[in-house]
Order: C-alpha cells, then sequence, then structure tokens
C-alpha cells in the first residue's frame, strides 16, 4: 500500500540523516519513541531522535510521526479551506540543526504527506498532497555554501520539471519571510505545498529525491566550516540570530502553528527552538563586518547564477 | 482634555518606575523617543525606556505609547468584533523587567486606553475602554512573595468593588496560559479589558491605583531577593524558563499581536522578550527539588487566603 511506502521512505530517511550527522561530530542521538491514543485530539505515533549538547550539533533532531485526527486544521493546507474539518492523516518528517560552531548554518527539512475525507483506504477518491522543503539559515555568510546549497536543491527538482526550482525557490523566500522584520529567516532554499500534479508515483518520487538530497546539500557545509574558530563575539552573534529563528518559528511557521492546533507532541514539535538565543535592543551589526555581510543578504537573492556574475 | 491626562499620568509612570528601579541596581536606563509617520499604518509617537545588562535587571524596559490607526485590528479587542476596522487611537504603558538573579521575578505590567470611531474628539459618541494588568513570573518560588504581590493587587482594586479582584485574578490565570503546555505563565496577577463600566473618571481612577500599585508590589520582592546567591544551575533553570515566557509572548500575547498586525515598531514591542533563553529537550525538574516546587504552582491557586490554610 502506497502510505506505507511513504512510512518507510521517511524512517529510513531520518536513520540515514541522524547517522551522517552523528559519525561527522560522535555525536550521541537520542531516541524517543511516542504514541499519543485515540482519546486525544490527534491519535498516532511517531519517533523523535534528538542531539543536544553535541560536538557539531548544539541541539537539533529528526522528527518522524504518522498521525491521523478527526478534523483538519486551518494551518495544514494553505489554499484549500473546502478541507477544513475533514478526518485526515498526516506523516512526515521533520528535521532542525542547530550547530555549535557559529560559521555552520543552521539547516531545516520538512517533507510531509496528507490525506483527507476518505483516510481508511487509499482510493481515487481520497484528497492527498505532499508538502516540504530544505532552508538554510547561515549566521556567518559564505557565498560558495548558498551557491552549493541552491544548486543541490535544484539538482533535486530539475528531472521532473525545470520550472520547479525557481517556483519553488520563490515560494521558500515568500514563505520564509518575516514580515516584522522585514527579513529573510535565512538564504532560502525550496519550498513547496498541495503538491499532487504528477501523480501519486512521481510526486513520491520527487520527495524522494528532495529528502535524499539533504545530505549532500548539507554534509559539505558542515565538513567546510566545523573547524573554523569561533570566540565569544560569533557564539553572541549566533544566539542573537537564533532569536529571529524563534520569532518565525513561533509567530509564523505554519507547521508549529499546526502542532499547537492540533494538539501534538509539544517536545517534538519545539524541537525546532534554538539551544540558547538571546535578544538585544535595537542591535544592528556595524558597517564592514562580516555579520554586517548576513544582513545585505536577508531578501531573495538568485544564488544559482551568483558565481557567473561576480568574481567573489 | 481627558486623553492628555492619561498620556500625562502614564508618562508620569514610566518615569516613576524606571527612576525606583534604576535606584534600586544603580542601573544605566536609555531612553528611546520615537516617532512614526502618518503615511505608515501606525502613526504616533512614543518614549522607549529599557535596561540591559544592569545590575538587578539583566534586560527590561518601560514603554510609553500613543499611536493612531486607521483600522483596529483583530487583537485589540476581546469580545466586541464590530469595533474591527474602526479608525482607533491607543495610548499605553507596558513594561517588562527580566532581572539577572533567578531568585528574583519577572513583572509585566501593561495600561492601556482605546477610543474607536470617532477620535478626532472625545465626545458622548466615542467609543472607549481601558485594559491592562500586572503579573508576576517567579523562577524559585516563595509563598511570602506571591501573597505580597497578590495582596497589592486586590488592594489597589478593592475600593472601586470587591467584586474586581476576583474576577481579574480569574481573567489573568486565562489569559496568561500556555494552552500547549498545560501551565500559566507564572502566578499571576490581575488582568482586565474592555473596561469602561465606571464611566470616564472613575475609570481612568482605577487604572492609576494599578498603575500606582506596581512599585508596591513589585519592590519589596527585588529588595527581599536580589542578594541572594546563585549559580549556574540556577541561571540555566531561568533562562529555560524564559522560553515559555518567549512561547507565550509570541504564540498568545493579544499586545505583541496587536503590534506585529498594525505595524508597531518592533524594537519596543520585542522588548518584552528576554535577554537570553534556553529549550531543552522534555526537561522536567526532579521531584523535591526547588524548580519541582515552581511547576506545582503552574495553575491557577488562591494566594490571597494562602497564609491562613497554611503555616509555611
Amino acid at each position: 500500500m502506497q502510505i506505507d511506502q511513504i512510512r518507510t521512505f521517511f524512517i529510513e530517511l531520518q536513520d540515514n540523516i541522524c547517522d551522517a550527522i552523528a559519525n561527522e561530530g560522535k555525536e550521541h542521538v537520542i531516541s524517543d519513541d511516542w504514541k499519543k491514543d485515540s482519546k486525544q485530539t490527534l491519535a498516532g505515533n511517531g519517533r523523535t531522535r534528538i542531539i543536544e549538547k553535541g560536538n557539531i550539533i548544539e541541539r537539533g533532531g529528526v522528527n518522524f510521526s504518522d498521525v491521523k485526527g478527526m478534523s483538519l486544521p486551518s494551518s495544514a493546507t494553505a489554499t484549500r479551506d473546502e478541507l477544513k474539518g475533514l478526518p485526515f492523516r498526516a506523516l512526515g518528517i521533520s528535521l532542525v540543526f542547530h550547530p555549535l560552531n557559529p560559521y555552520v548554518p543552521t539547516v531545516h527539512m520538512n517533507l510531509r504527506f496528507f490525506c483527507a475525507g476518505d483516510i481508511g483506504e487509499f482510493t481515487n477518491q481520497t484528497i492527498w498532497w505532499f508538502g516540504g522543503g530544505i532552508d538554510l539559515t547561515p549566521y556567518y555568510l559564505f557565498e560558495k555554501d548558498a551557491c552549493h546549497f541552491h544548486k543541490e536543491c535544484k539538482k533535486s527538482l530539475d528531472n521532473f520539471s525545470t520550472s520547479y526550482y525557481p517556483k519553488f525557490k520563490k515560494a521558500c523566500d515568500e514563505y520564509f519571510y518575516l514580515r516584522h522584520r522585514n527579513e529573510t529567516r535565512g538564504i532560502g532554499g525550496i519550498f513547496f505545498d498541495d503538491f499532487n500534479e504528477l501523480g501519486f508515483d512521481r510526486s513520491f518520487e520527487l520527495v524522494k529525491r528532495v529528502g535524499n538530497s539533504f545530505l549532500p546539500a548539507y554534509l559539505p557545509i558542515v565538513q567546510r566550516r566545523k573547524r573554523l574558530e569561533w570566540g565569544q563575539r560569533e557564539k553572541k552573534f549566533q544566539e542573537y540570530r537564533r532569536g529571529r529563528y524563534v520569532e518565525f518559528n513561533l509567530v509564523y511557521d505554519r507547521g508549529t502553528l499546526f502542532g499547537l492546533q492540533s494538539g501534538g507532541r509539544i517536545e517534538s514539535i519545539l524541537m525546532s527552538m534554538p539551544p540558547v538565543a538571546n535578544w538585544s535592543y535595537a542591535f544592528k551589526p556595524r558597517e564592514g563586518t562580516p555579520e554586517s555581510k548576513l544582513y545585505r543578504h536577508l531578501k531573495p537573492f538568485d544564488w544559482i547564477n551568483f558565481e557567473k556574475d561576480s568574481t567573489a
């Protein structure tokens, strides 16, 4: 059955990613299997795999969940109001890694499958869609890393249609945007939702390609930056910028709001929170500093064609 | 004119409170006057007074603002949907102090005056109301402090009606509640909104009494606890609990959402954020520790009659 295939893929992907990241920093990964019974608003099961106080990852992890609910909350679909209130099933893998070293960027990926209406069996009548994306949030900007990340994102989509990367890249810039700060969360990546236009098999294939692009997109950046020396200044700045991550996730993120609205498992949902964040009144980096360089890139930017146009 | 009186009262209260707190810790208070012009969604002026890295206050301050807008946002009134979209004027004073010492509680007060509809002149046709409250968020619970705080809140209201304290106390417990954590934010206080039932003069008088009760309610607690010794353990716990403060303010707080929705001045709105917060997966204090004592009190509790019932 198709939903079982998705489940199997997500669980294997969770393990692959955790193993690779753990291997990179000799990290200890905690596994926390959980189950919520059906008397609650949201019933289901999942596995949260988490790293705290690691050598590379200060806090982060990968969450797998497979839940059912009686009434689809408003945050679950961006565009299709008519689905609200229907019974649904949602399978998802979600990850955030907040590295210790401020020169290593924070990364986020989410892949999800929803079906609504007739969820007992997967039939031609079942309404279903995939959603997901990957995006990168650096503290210190390296053009090389940003280009590499976007190229890997593009590669995972070009096989299906070359129209997807520009479309999903734009959606990512629009989604990961802090209106109250007039800043993007980071340097973007790709984002898609309500996706079923290729039919089930090819849509699932696309999601698999995106999932499998995570390690090639992120790991080389970790390897390149993990040994850079940092001090108090870089750490404070990283913690300050992590405050923006908190602001985005709690004010705007539909995945987080979906979890809170639907009575999800709070420690798994808030796994995305950084280990430490700080706030400072009206802070602005001084012109010409590496910190100010980041701010110049917190807006939509064409990272694919960047190297062609520049000698940097 | 009545609105000028409110403005004068709020500005004087801001200065009194800042001076008293600054005096307590020999703090340096920054004053930041600001103005937003009328081309923006929200026009007005204000003064943010802020303390950062103080001896007593690690971060916090008092914000005064006087703004006008063309369209009242949904977060501005809890119960009166018919006012949404009307032109409005809002005057408010809002404060949060996050102390350095984990034994000193965080405190919050907000007092606000709204008028909507015909705001050019204050006439019998103008729709107006006051709102506000004070509440306390300890990290280590001292019954004596909680009782004192609630008694001062009660005292400020009893002159008007003895029905107010129980009503406003209940509203505070209900408002400062993190549904996703099943916890109150702290040990409560008082909270009221859409308040005009005593007519303008007596309603304003009540707001003045509440505002003037801030220092007698909070300062003795600061004085009692500011010299208690603390270490790494207490600091980590304080920073962890401050994460809840962040969660509440960004997910639930109507004042914060009003500011974000109406295009308010972001650094003044997010003055309420703690200097540093941390998150840790599935943290629970061990039974019998001072940290676990706090958790037993993160629910509605009768602090006025506490001492009578207990020998503690």
